[in-house]
């Protein structure tokens, strides 16, 4: 990781001394809006999709990035070119973004004039181990009692890194299992998302997963909709609830490092026959013919390559 | 602010330079625990209640400090005697503390064994001169359409800096009038918090305010029921609503820095007879009373030194 | 205005002179059922679709209007032959039904058995001064802290002059821009309607608006689903959320008098590039040629002729 | 009635030609803020806490009534005395204020610059009637589907005549039972009040009643309040539920003309052991003696003289 | 009945005999799963899709039936085989399955290890004598207070016989007229279902239905969505209100027994023109054809052997 | 405990051989009202309370026992003292009653009008065993996904064996800790009851426990409160929530059985210092003297005589 040059408001650091102040809103107001990008044979996917999304949760926001989108997807490539050189053919990049509205002066309780925006652009190699065996048993969903907020507190599709509330939620569910994965609901009781990523169940060969009224309009979740497209699979946005899950064929996260993580039990009940099921295999297969890698296969060798 | 030492794991740096990685979880996840304190004349008010309340919102967000209590406060006494030289007698300190459960390595999604929790402990001069005016003409109260998230979601007790939905709430009210204090909803339309303040209103010389199931358990809000009793002024937690303000003879905010925020207007309507209240007048006396010093000429004066 | 003769209970007076007793129900209960409709080139628009939305919402509040839908209609045309040779050929009126279930006598708390309903058809000159310039350059959607009532409490589709907190709701956002329109939010925080129309917005190419659960069924409403359908724009009813709104392309309100009024501006945030939009822009000449008047001039000369 | 004098905007007009224009914000918008207040013995009861109210209204409703609070009175009184001579001593009068923001021109969506409120004073004959037999029988009070709006919507303090839902509410039970009283429930399905009206039921000699988040605070409400101090009966508001009414002792109504209509059935379940229970008739009695009138024999009265 | 045998635990035993421990789970905790299946011209009508829906709802419970799907079904031909004989040609069966968790010895809390599943399964003659006057008049949905139960609390497609809240429901809309049936709201206000069957209502020649997000997916639902596709009537699944009751052309409600019961009232109001409409009787009319009985007659014929 | 008679409807069976109808309404629609009364030194403790509470369960539930009060309680009396004889000094019964409104024949959807209630009066030997660890170590209280319905849909206080959501709360915590407790959430996130018992907490001295408009008014419950006024410890009603448990100091539920059992520890985390706390101890010392039964002595013998 050290050999990592991170984007640091214009300038290239050491990802081991890049550092910002105790004072951005980043770590005094959890102000950091964000974008996880992963390259697949070192190309990045969907950078476009990613930074048009950030720009969208910045103007909800209502701070900039001191820069065009344009410019920042230029900037992004050159961050990218410079640290790509160390990485290995086998190992892709996960391509941050933050972005703060910068010098948080907690006295006054404004942002002051002259402040500007604090931009960081980091890549980092992507260790998938955490996640390779998830491709042949499936995880564990586990439902935490905390909920996701509702839309009109914050809105879940503005990326942003003031996650305290996911993380906790993450915890919970992991006191009882510790790979348990979350599958939070929202006040209503419905299916939300992830910690990190979006949810989606197969039943009766039809593919279902929530609107984004309260949960994030993933990249990856866009990308299973266009695959399930192209294998003329049926998939639809609704609400749904555990029974939904409980009484599904198939299961399975999306988020952008793991792309496609299956889940095979939810709240200690088998999800279907309790084993990876064929449309979430199919998906998995369709999507590395799409980036032409094999995505399970490389997080496998991610794992071999640790132990 | 560049004489100040801030207390950073273990080691004392200048304000100016304190700077964490950008991997901590501070940034990544927004998972700051966080008090502020503050000194009246140099001695740091209810020091004890605030580490105790720190103590609590750790417990519940299940990540520790690497230190007991008594160590916390030890060590804040001592991070504030090494500044305090370099307070002039009429400037109090702002005292910050900011715990976080260290790096997170986005790469396995989970915090890596050795993670040791970041522990910053910061003190600033208290610049109040942003509030020196509300104390005699009070402020302008405007409820945003953003609403504080239910406590299903994230109990608004757990004092925390993923604060992404006040800082959105804040701006949409700024955006119509600059000096606007926004007075933020619950999901259920009840009065809850401002972005960094309980609020109170004054009925019939009776004092009332939102129960803590919507909002932060405030030090200063415990100081003004010890005041009202004190000074025998019924005092009460309800659940409030926009009328209740509209009808009040009085209003306030109370927070760390200033202690007592008049508000006189409410949403463009005058609070009472739109002039700073007798209760909140005796409050603010009585307050001054119990630390020794005049706050509201205290914060007329850092005003002037500005000017 | 003074020209205009108003059907009233069987007579016809001018509608200076045209008064209800202080008894009605229209006064002391709010029950009014009502309709407004236009007309273009002096034909009615669409009266029949407004007519039966009128007994449908009759039909609901479980009073009648003493004549059957047919009648009604024959009346009304004739209310608007009486007064529409003194309309000039540039000036369209408006056709206003009020009905109400007649005297409601306080002492007793019900409706004495020999009371009759109210009926009012009302021809206005349709001054359209006010939108005029929204045209061009789109108005201010502003959303207020009150909230409509659920479908529970009343159902939006009986459209009704009980309008007190639409009122109230109206005033709030005014408070901070004197231009600015209502654009309000249901219990939820879902987007529901104005004060006095409907809401749309342009998302890629496809335009959205809430589905009645909580807002009127406007007939200039169905006429954008009927004018989109004809230009081949995809069309749809979902759950909107003030975030549709900052990343939206276009937006727009419809009612009955100005049809279309763009909005460019929400909360203080451009929508899209801040100009009215393509799709909103043929919205309007589509309309304007089904009705055989070019909306945005008719409206543009009624404010040359006041000032 | 004929006999009769309004005051309706500065000139005193027979009840039965007092009439208003069909473009009054009364009508066009159900915006009239009102106060019903009674004579006892030809004593007006508690005239300044109504006109109170009323201006408090008035103040949330964002309009005023083009008077002082003083003035108001003197001219309420005056309105009484120029009325009272035709009063036989055994009849009392409801003295009603309605106030609206005047005319409301349709066309321009706002009200003209030039517009000036509507004040209207009536007084009108008790008649009670209506409720004599309530008082020995007890009424049947039934719970209609429809829910009040909640205080986000419109806050139940604010005392209107957009009353359109509960006039909707009262006809849902009615056609069941005609003399059936609405007992209506808030969107949580907690008791809130009747359709002019508050509810309190008695269990284990104490009083309770619904808290004012969802219903009015009514005078009548507040003379229970006193009259139960009075007596020494423990009086508290709490959320009560429809079990709450099905396990009392007692339950009854209170309201500016009758005062106190008890309540013996609960959607078709007895109330108690079915009669008027004893803290009810002390409470009819107590109030009887504060204002020197027997409330139950006048209403007795009233209805003797009706048939 | 009493010639019909009931399978319970292995056992034939005669109907009138057939009963079970006051320990059982059913008893002790109403944890009874359950299906009613029911013949046509002594056929089991789709048995394997009730049958696959309790093995989903034993699923979601957590316990299991001590034998596999096929076997379920293999038993259940067995018990009709067994009954059948007795049955007359034009009376036709009601298949009932009861699973429970079986004995729950209360002292300790849980389940003891030795417990074994209660299964129980019955047939009884259909008599539809009840319902036969419905399928002429239509019926009466009334909608009572009570609400059903949000599906974060119990998701209404579990079937099972905790059924206190729809028996209460059920209760209070016959208070008031003996011949109602309850039509349920969620606790959102919107349309749910029957104490035991589904609601449709007919709008300008579609036909709409809640969805299962707050009812039973019911397998006389489905069949009403199988016959009105084979009919080419637009069927759909949407969020309705009492509105969309008032406002309809038809409406009807599904269940095992009667297979649709119009309603051609509700609460109060005509729905439609108050007789049973085109499109309720071409589904009763495809209904029987797929089944080759007349659904209609068979009832009429229930009845008068009755009298 | 088949020594133990019960009484079924005018009958003594043995216990083993008390068997009711599988078409009952206990079985078919949950319909069961039901009270556990248990005795201390074989003295039916507060059997008057619950016996008065069992029928206001009735009256809600619009069915009755078929007796009066005093006849009822005579009965209970009269089947403990039947059974008596054969339980040791040291063995306490658990006296359970379930009232149902009887036969309920499905045909017809609606109980025949001849049909009588089934009344059960059942006597078991208390086994205590399950709970004694828990005095000594306090139990793990864990919260399930799963909410109690709200009052709107079912009143908790109304005690019904409808119990299947609880049942299936309670399955869900016992996945991840097998002797884990539910302690269950209402819709809104606050803390409810258990799936038998109530909920306490301590902090800084004073208990709390949430009010009854979400549980059982529990006859336990209303002991605790009795028995804090005898000891003079502050104890109060409230809403309160997950994180109220997190950082209290003690917490502990109350059910019938075991009277109180204390809860140290809370979705993983530490409750206070972990250890049964002092004003618990207090509390159940202070039960024991009220019944002259050393309660924690007596489950810890009740399990070594099973070991």
């Amino acid at each position: 990781m050290t050999q990592n040059l991170v984007y640091l408001n214009g300038e290239y650091v050491p990802a081991s001394e890049a550092k910002i102040s105790i004072f951005d809103g980043a770590i005094s107001l959890g102000m950091t809006v964000t974008e996880s990008t992963r390259t697949f044979a070192h190309q990045p996917f969907r950078l476009r999709d990613h930074l048009e999304r950030l720009y969208l949760s910045l103007k909800a926001a209502r701070f900039d990035a001191g820069m065009m989108l344009d410019e920042m997807e230029q900037l992004t490539l050159e961050v990218w070119e410079k640290n790509r050189p160390h990485y290995p053919a086998d190992t892709d990049a996960w391509i941050i973004h933050n972005i703060t509205p910068g010098q948080w002066v907690p006295s006054s309780g404004q942002k002051p004039p002259e402040s500007k925006p604090t931009v960081m652009i980091v890549t980092l190699p992507l260790d998938l181990s955490y996640w390779a065996e998830f491709y042949r048993t499936g995880c564990h969903a586990v439902t935490p009692f905390t909920r996701v907020q509702p839309a009109q507190s914050l809105d879940s599709r503005i990326k942003n890194r003031s996650r305290f509330l996911y993380t906790m939620a993450e915890s919970e569910v992991k006191q009882f299992d510790p790979m348990a994965q979350s599958l939070i609901l929202d006040t209503n009781g419905f299916l939300s998302e992830n910690k990190g990523g979006n949810f989606f169940l197969v039943t009766k060969n039809c593919i279902k997963t929530p609107s984004t009224i309260n949960c994030l309009n993933g990249i990856s979740r866009q990308t299973i909709f266009q695959l399930a497209n192209q294998l003329e699979i049926p998939i639809e946005e609704c609400q749904l609830l555990p029974y939904d899950v409980t009484t599904a064929d198939e299961a399975f996260f999306t988020s952008t490092p793991y792309c496609i993580m299956p889940a095979t039990k939810f709240n200690g009940i088998t999800v279907g026959n309790g084993e990876v099921g064929p449309i979430t295999r199919n998906l998995i297969s369709a999507w590395s013919q799409l980036v032409g890698i094999d995505i399970q296969e490389q997080a496998q060798q991610s794992q071999q390559s640790l132990s």
